[in-house]
């Protein structure tokens, strides 16, 4: 009893924020703004990331950023010095993963008529992320390569669900046992058609190659834009 | 409404399974056995503390090792290959821990009276498995350098929940810009009495001192072995 009461509840709770997924979208879309959810472990280089594209972006695109943490608000400080036109910190206290309700909320504190792109860094964490969609129209992941070249055997979900896969720290490759045709090999069984972008965001190496797709993306919404009145987050 | 029952609800399933490992403590207990949750992100090197722990034990104690993984039976394989006494592969599918009634069902493949320690490897996150007790008599947070000194201030609550901290992978920190007195004076604000093990799992580099400290913990375990029949893990 328990039981059906508690998966009955989880889906009420998802389809919630499926709902709400799909508002945030129609928000992002009608303003023209590409929104991407960062997804990946703790400490694999999700802020490094952001930071760096920033900087190769420059005058190019304005970027907004939404920091997910359980605590903290050291990324935020980090991406407003970067660069970001506007940053919030969301902290979950201890959930581990970002809802559509919380990107709701956040939202409120931008002018997205200024924004470009705007990046979702999700909680780290290679589980929970993939079940709860922000309204994103492109995820990605990252991995690390410290984090070894088995990762997507143990967490194929997020590597399946993911738009984009970005193998960082390729240059601790040299000390490491990071094996990369079994890498690729796994990724490709869980995901044939997903760009894998090798890059370090502390050399700089391999940042172009990503940036050069994601303005690709970011065009192709502004080609795309709806021309309806926008929607207010909360109506 | 929804959201007092689903509070309701959460603290239910959470009591349900404090039950659980409460008789699975008293289990380990009554065996002599000290088992032992070992948290941390993907990638940190969870496995390969386990396999350098067996080795430098060598025939100075049975390991067991239950492995927790969304997909996947590498990591058994592994700690077979190292020297485990036996090992079970937990799948939990989406499932981004374990949990006691996890941990229960799996011990029963084992002969337990042939076990000194049982290392219950859990899911790669850093979040969701400090809130779910396995019965366990310690629980231990493994951080690896390339993941950054910045996670015990962004994950408070495992650095804070554990019995001994280990920083692993620090034959990297030359190649990482991790700094030392950030980390320490960080996890010391959340934690003043675990004591904190730096280590290279792959050069085997300050092993000795955290099995040392392990061997301790177990003949205390041997010394307050309760007496009374051990329960069966059904019962």
């Amino acid at each position: 009893m328990m039981a059906v009461q508690q998966i009955k509840m989880v889906k009420n709770i998802l389809a919630g924020n499926d709902e709400l997924a799909a508002r945030n979208r129609q928000y992002f879309q009608s303003h023209g703004i590409l929104a991407i959810n960062v997804m990946a472990s703790p400490g694999s280089g999700k802020t490094s990331l952001i930071t760096r594209t920033i900087a190769s972006l420059g005058q190019g695109a304005r970027i907004g950023v939404i920091e997910g943490d359980i605590a903290g608000s050291i990324d935020t400080e980090k991406v407003l010095e970067a660069g970001a036109v506007d940053a919030v910190q969301i902290n979950t206290g201890g959930n581990c993963h970002l809802e559509a309700s919380m990107i709701q909320k956040a939202l409120e504190s931008f002018d997205l008529n200024s924004l470009d792109i705007l990046f979702i860094e999700n909680v780290g964490n290679l589980v929970c992320p993939t079940h709860w969609s922000l309204g994103e129209q492109i995820r990605i992941c990252l991995l690390s390569t410290p984090e070894g070249h088995d990762k997507p055997v143990k967490y194929p979900e997020i590597f399946a669900a993911s738009d984009a896969i970005l193998l960082n720290k390729i240059d601790l490759i040299p000390w490491t046992d990071f094996n990369r045709d079994f890498f690729y090999e796994s990724v490709r069984a869980l995901n044939a058609q997903a760009p894998i972008f090798e890059l370090s965001c502390r050399s700089g190496e391999g940042i172009e190659d990503w940036v050069v797709w994601l303005r690709k993306k970011q065009h192709h919404v502004e080609r795309t834009q709806a021309s309806s009145i926008p929607p207010t987050p909360a109506g």
